[in-house]
């Protein structure tokens, strides 16, 4: 069973200065999880063209599939498309096809060099197309170029994953308790130690008013096709310690 | 004037599948900015030890200061201390203080051998005292060692933040106007190339029952005592192109 892997570069000064909360990235992780296709990096980048050439460079040729978020705006902090024009050594020009969606687009006179601007691409590329605004992305290679405002790229995003060769999605199972992490903690080990086609989480939350709380067990596995036998025993070693528990 | 750079590092797998959205990143962010200190990068990697050991090193090598957050609980699940002693190496054993602190927390019998793993941690560490559960962090070098439960990561955050050099808090001013990103691109690069010594940021919002929308233009410096003339143009370019504006 394959399993694809995907890296995302978040290009934002606004997230960095706290100014902005990013939800693109969790947007992606999540459907890519239920798509068989495992995110292994999330990268939050400032606009600035060095860093974004050596990560889009960088991340293409780790994962097999690239997104980017942020940055083909019409201002000149949209620097992303040029950056990523000369990481792939490609010239950077209008690609005429998105030139004609964006002059249709625009009123008749309102068709300014900035909005032009965002026709200006690397060569060779695909477009993304873009529902709300008409302004497309792109993908070069294995990289998925979007915007960054979130109701355009999650649109755009699951247009794109459409037409991605997907895995099998990730097998998971969690199981919430009222047990404490640390209570169960060698237990948790024991078993884990004994599935290891798996992996186990253990991600505790906690009421800090009334001083109470317990852990949520995740099973996971991109291979095993039931995790029953490993939630059965978690099951019982929750009972063995007088815990109460729920699939959730 | 100097400035402090940082980065963060969220070790995470529950992040990289969607489960969890990452609060802290933003957290850490917004309180570094108006600390005077320049959040460069954060990167969101997998529990795994060869990944948390780069990552570590590298934002070691590269930034003032570095915070991680997540990997240090009592499971086998949380690899963060380790990764780190070895990354550095130093031993990976029992802190006294950190012993003999989580042992008085823990009622008379119940200090299991997983909640002794906490108290585990390189070597020549510093203690990040834990006002809520006890189990404290640590600093090594210049690298802030936090928990992953956001309640936790911000009180031990915020006095970590405390004892930190800081640099001069970063000037912004955000301007909001309801014209279009792309009508004013060409005289707002117009204005960033007149005051090269700030960065203008335009940020653009979209409602889209109504169809209307504008944007956000953040004038910032790490320099510059005052914006008042770059707000003034940017003011008066708004009103050119008849639109209204007001500073948030």
């Amino acid at each position: 069973m394959s399993v694809f892997t995907a890296g995302i570069i978040i290009i934002g000064d606004e997230i960095l200065s706290g100014r902005t909360k990013d939800t693109n990235g969790n947007f992606i992780a999540k459907n890519l999880i239920s798509s068989g296709i495992k995110l292994e990096e999330i990268r939050v980048i400032q606009d600035n063209k060095a860093i974004i050439k050596e990560s889009v460079k960088l991340f293409s040729d780790k994962y097999n599939y690239v997104f980017t978020t942020g940055g083909i705006g019409p201002t000149h902090d949209d620097i992303t498309s040029e950056s990523i024009a000369e990481a792939f050594d490609k010239d950077y020009k209008i690609n005429s096809e998105a030139f004609k969606i964006l002059e249709k687009y625009y009123p008749k006179g309102e068709f300014n060099t900035s909005r032009q601007k965002m026709s200006k691409m690397p060569t060779d590329v695909e477009l993304i197309y873009n529902p709300i605004t008409a302004a497309p992305g792109f993908k070069l290679k294995n990289v998925f170029v979007l915007p960054g405002v979130p109701k355009m790229m999650e649109q755009m995003f699951i247009n794109v994953l459409k037409n991605l060769k997907k895995g099998n999605p990730k097998n998971i199972t969690t199981i919430e308790t009222d047990l404490y992490e640390s209570k169960i903690a060698p237990f948790l080990n024991d078993i884990q130690n004994k599935f290891n086609e798996c992996s186990i989480g253990s991600y505790p939350y906690f009421n800090f008013i009334s001083k109470t709380g317990g852990v949520n067990i995740v099973i996971s596995s991109w291979t095993m096709n039931s995790l029953d036998q490993v939630e059965k025993e978690i099951i019982k070693m929750i009972k063995f310690n007088g815990g109460n528990c729920s699939i959730v």
